[in-house]
């Protein structure tokens, strides 16, 4: 009865042991923002964790509509972006989806669990990881569902603006379901132009999709949140039916709804990021490593040595995201986030030393 | 693609609003343990919670396992117990199951979300809800899964040791996979002679799974955490596999990890039952209650009026679980928690003053 569930070696960064220096989680430098470490702190004095988490999260919820501009019904959240993906297939049950490959792992894995055929197409190094010109025409009457994430882990790379309204158009005459994975959106250098993107596709009423997550820009990873966009009720209302209730912990909960008000925050991390991201790369380039052009907190880079996450992790505690085991990379590329200036100075060192061997 | 999936109103209890004295969720009534407070503080106020979890919770299974005498690859844990019993029926894709109603509705909610066909044993108000004798000649090779929960939810009943280790060896002999939800047994006033049947069937390899909870024992519903026991390590990784990867937060591991260290916390919490449970029962039945005895924290009972719980939360804004939403109950049945002293007084003053009218 259980051969079809496939089990896989763990293959995500975020891993890295005590001690050890992390770049390969993409997750804020600048740590947990004040607010929801006061509201956690609270919340663990008090006797509210003994009582069961609101399983619509209509707090949280309302807020998160209030500052996308939508209904609370067109919200959903979930435990981490990687559950609603996991709820979104099993209540979409799609026969056939194109995914764009090299990509978060999750998607693929829940479509394969749910049976679902999946096409890919495999963006290349040659092309800096770009989505292709005629992507449009891939998206066929045989498809159910696309999904990409933009900007795209492990590439950084986020989809043209004009050829992403072409997907999306063509995928609403095709009856196509699209999932688009903007974990990482708050970290583009234009979000606001993919924000206008959201916001036509909701007014033409198409089945877009968006996947949103505080793990990364609030540093809330070991919480667990994330959610979903809809363009109506219906598919928040099949997700939330497609597992158990209470997913998202009254502590998950409490703090979004106070991350959402951290305005400095976010605008500190921006400026942060895209000041270090910068540098970051001219040194990198410099050393002879070849960096694609990221709109991310993190750079995939290739270098000369396939033993570079090895060498690092064994003789300088520092861990990064190996990028073999994506289709269309091999042991040349890692994945790094973006960290604060110290870490990433020791970064630097280190590969300096490595580099210059071998 | 999505008419499969069900959309049912939400059916649990646990959702009582701020100043409504909640007996519909089953809880503790001590609050969380002092050093579950503690740990969770300091959580809040370090950088932790800004890394993934261990998506293995390898020091948490590595400390049930001690304590349960099985080895941590036995051991899964989840985003509270709900969260297993979707991924157990996810990785066993069972085509037929046995249940045993009226209990916790997630069993046929899971099912019927993976496509399994139900059958149900509806056991009576007649038998004070007890396992007939003959369940053995009910479980045939048509079945690949029988579902139980032990102590009951709702009706607080356990099963006779007797007949439950004639159900086991019979679904051995069947080839049919058990699952137990043995949420409420630390509040057994024998938990030590199911353990005990837990140990034998370890020993004779049988296909037993246990599902238990820190939900409740521990007072931490708002966090989210449970576990699953297995027979071998071939479950856990299939359901490891059959979903997202960090489904237990930080603060879950943390907490869940505390917790465990608090026997006296435990025993203080089964004597205070113990004691405020006889009181309740007795009084109820001198009220003309009927009251189902009950092997755990709350008792299912049956008034005279159909518009019990409506008027409790109206009039004094008491909050008990209505039950008629159970195969098997009417209107008349409402399930309570046994709560303080205090509580349980205010609720016995409020059922004094309904029952006497109407």
């Amino acid at each position: 009865m259980n051969d079809k569930v496939t089990i896989r070696p763990f293959d995500h960064g975020g891993a890295a042991r005590e001690g050890q220096l992390d770049f390969s989680a993409n997750i804020s430098p600048l740590g947990v923002p004040g607010p929801v470490k006061t509201v956690l702190r609270d919340l663990a004095a008090g006797d509210d964790l003994a009582r069961y988490p609101d399983p619509d999260c209509a707090a949280l919820r309302a807020a998160i509509a209030g500052r996308e501009g939508v209904l609370s019904e067109q919200v959903l959240c979930g435990n981490g972006a990687a559950d609603l993906i996991y709820r979104f297939v099993t209540a979409l049950r799609p026969k056939r989806a194109l995914v764009l490959q090299p990509t978060f792992s999750e998607y693929e894995k829940a479509l394969d669990l749910a049976g679902c055929d999946v096409d890919r197409v495999v963006l290349t190094p040659d092309d800096d990881f770009v989505w292709p010109d005629d992507l449009p025409d891939r998206l066929g009457p045989e498809l159910d569902l696309f999904v990409f994430c933009s900007p795209n882990n492990p590439t950084g790379v986020s989809a043209p603006v004009d050829l992403l309204e072409r997907v999306l158009d063509r995928c609403a005459e095709q009856r196509i379901h699209v999932l688009w994975d903007a974990s990482f959106l708050d970290f583009s250098t234009t979000p606001d132009a993919y924000r206008a993107v959201m916001r036509r596709a909701r007014d033409k009423k198409q089945d877009l999709y968006v996947l949103n997550s505080f793990t990364k820009l609030y540093a809330l990873a070991g919480l667990r949140l994330g959610y979903l966009l809809a363009p109506d009720a219906g598919m928040p209302a099949r997700m939330q039916a497609a597992g158990a209730p209470w997913t998202v912990s009254t502590a998950a909960q409490a703090a979004g709804a106070a991350a959402l008000g951290c305005d400095d925050y976010v605008a500190e991390l921006r400026r942060y990021i895209a000041n270090e991201k910068e540098d970051l790369r001219e040194t990198l380039e410099s050393l002879g490593v070849r960096v694609v052009p990221s709109d991310a907190n993190f750079f995939l880079l290739r270098t000369k040595r396939e033993d570079l996450a090895d060498v690092l992790e064994e003789e300088y505690d520092i861990v990064v995201r190996r990028a073999g085991n994506f289709p269309g990379l091999d042991d040349h590329w890692v994945r790094v986030a973006v960290r604060t200036r110290d870490d990433d100075q020791t970064l630097i060192r280190a590969l300096k030393e490595v580099l210059a061997h071998g």
